[in-house]
């Protein structure tokens, strides 16, 4: 393995291969199947890679203590259904998500070119990744798309004060010409749970507006909103669009809503599991004339958001994603040898 | 007609069938075709009934603006295109949206029940109703549905000041047992257009964080900031969900983003001429399994949000409807009189 002299800020610098080698080489030893690792890899380090530290290769530790404490099957081989109508079905059999989405997608690209839309459902999963790198899988098909997933109940409904809602992320991804898609992805949470995490360690203050406590207090304290409630970002429109994950990433798909997969966890702090909802749309199929035309209306609304000085989401992430690429990915020190020390 | 004596604050009410001869009479008196009227009056009388005024029977007078000012075609056959896949398609041919909608949900049902997912377009339709109509009329089928439309270009995106976005609205619905489904509909910018045009006629300062002036910088004006731009909610986040109403609603199905919409209004101020997207979801197609289980799934979210004292979206709606058809609908005096005559 070859390593860059650690740079002051006690970080070491890894060529993305390298960081994948270490990674799979890890997930084998917590006793993944060689299918689990792999795909597990390339996500943990699709997230170091693009300056996410929250989904980056710390997962790994997750994935450890999860190991530990909660019914996971390492080696669980999803079972693909076959496709009825325009949904297809993948069931992870309590097995790591990212290798139930992976199985999942080319049958999703299939029905969505056959029918204009379609739907993936992943259930029985434990979850932890990112939705972009789902997002991004199907832009690159030339598709558009819609992700939702629940968590574990942490987040009090607008009015509220006990915790109904997971952080429920939504992520959307359009097709472009050139290297990168549009994309976002972000919790429906005021603040992901990994920044609370990051504050109670810390001992700082949230901002405003993130959590009340457990009287229903509004709090910026971590530790009282851990044990009160997070509030969803942008009042009664973000916590219906909680509901909305709640229902569609759950109830729809005949999976848990975040109350059942928090009961389930059992208190462990293990990874959440749950199910997962991904939509695809062919822009060929819906528009129903000038695929040309239509993509150039979408980069005519690109350009009147950046030629203001407006950032489209994800820039920062592929700002992040070149500079890991020609120079190496950045991981901490102290987490790259913890990362090391399970490798052996 | 039987009207009720005026209630003190100069108030008119209307049991709703008198509502709907009326506004049905005034749509023909407008030049509207006998199944534009009706399905027009049907829109209206709905969000009046509900105690949404912005979509309630005043909308005749902007429609009667629009008909004076703007290239809509009040007889408009819309026109249903055979299901393609899992996509209908209605072309509204430039007339209102009502009556295209009315035309393309019998397919758009069967397309979900035979596929699981199914996509109605419909393309160039003058657009001025609430979408919670349209998700309740899917609801109402046993489908849940999310509904995305565009506006006139009025919103800056997050980090900018200049308009690009409408106040692109988000509805979703779900079926409940009952007689009320699960339903919200808001605009992705942090205040309505119609109320900003409220505190404009009424010279009241907006709530903070809705909007910039012409320099960019945040103003409670809102003259300043019908010239600058209004704001989405929640920060980055509404306005990434913003984008991607303009992408789906927009680019995806072949029709104009909201910079064209206000660029072919050119100032007219009439009713918005764009498109629109309604997605439903069948949940028995969709869980795989048993339908009930999942049902009371959905009933124990709900639960967990009502015992705690929260409210959920649309129920002060449901609680006019209901005062409403026993009481009749209330119309203030004003109004109720202008329309008069323009029934005459």
């Amino acid at each position: 393995m070859r390593t860059a002299p650690p740079v002051p800020d006690e970080t070491v610098r890894l060529p993305v291969e390298d960081l994948l080698a270490l990674a799979g080489r890890v997930f084998l030893r917590l006793g993944l199947s060689p299918a689990h690792a792999e795909a597990m890899a390339r996500t943990v380090v699709a997230g170091q890679r693009d300056a996410c530290p929250s989904h980056g290769v710390y997962r790994i530790l997750s994935c450890a203590h999860t190991l530990g404490c909660a019914r996971v099957d390492p080696r669980a081989e999803p079972v693909l259904a076959a496709t009825s109508g325009a949904v297809v079905r993948v069931d992870a059999r309590y097995g790591f998500s990212p290798l139930a989405f992976e199985r999942g997608l080319p049958a999703l690209v299939a029905s969505t070119r056959e029918h204009g839309v379609g739907a993936l459902v992943l259930q029985h999963c434990f979850h932890f990744s990112a939705l972009w790198p789902e997002v991004e899988a199907i832009t690159a098909q030339g598709l558009a798309a819609l992700a939702l997933t629940s968590s574990h109940a942490w987040v009090a409904p607008a009015g509220g004060h006990a915790p109904v809602f997971g952080t429920n992320p939504i992520a959307f991804g359009w097709p472009r010409p050139g290297p990168h898609p549009f994309v976002f992805d972000f919790a429906t949470s005021a603040i992901a749970r990994g920044d609370l995490e990051l504050h109670r360690r810390h001992g700082t203050p949230l901002p405003p507006g993130c959590g009340v406590d457990s009287d229903g207090q509004p709090s910026t304290d971590p530790l009282a909103v851990a044990q009160g409630a997070m509030l969803a970002f942008g009042g009664h429109k973000g916590s219906a669009l909680s509901a909305m994950v709640e229902l569609m990433a759950g109830a729809l798909i005949g999976d848990w809503i975040s109350l059942e997969s928090r009961a389930f966890d059992a208190g462990a702090g293990a990874i959440p599991c749950h199910g997962e909802l991904v939509l695809a749309f062919d822009p060929a199929r819906l528009s129903g004339g000038d695929a040309t035309a239509q993509q150039q209306r979408a980069e005519q609304l690109f350009q009147a958001i950046t030629r203001q000085g407006a950032r489209l989401p994800s820039q920062r992430r592929f700002e992040a994603r070149a500079r890991s690429l020609a120079q190496g990915v950045s991981v901490p020190r102290a987490l790259y040898e913890e990362i090391l020390a399970l490798a052996d």
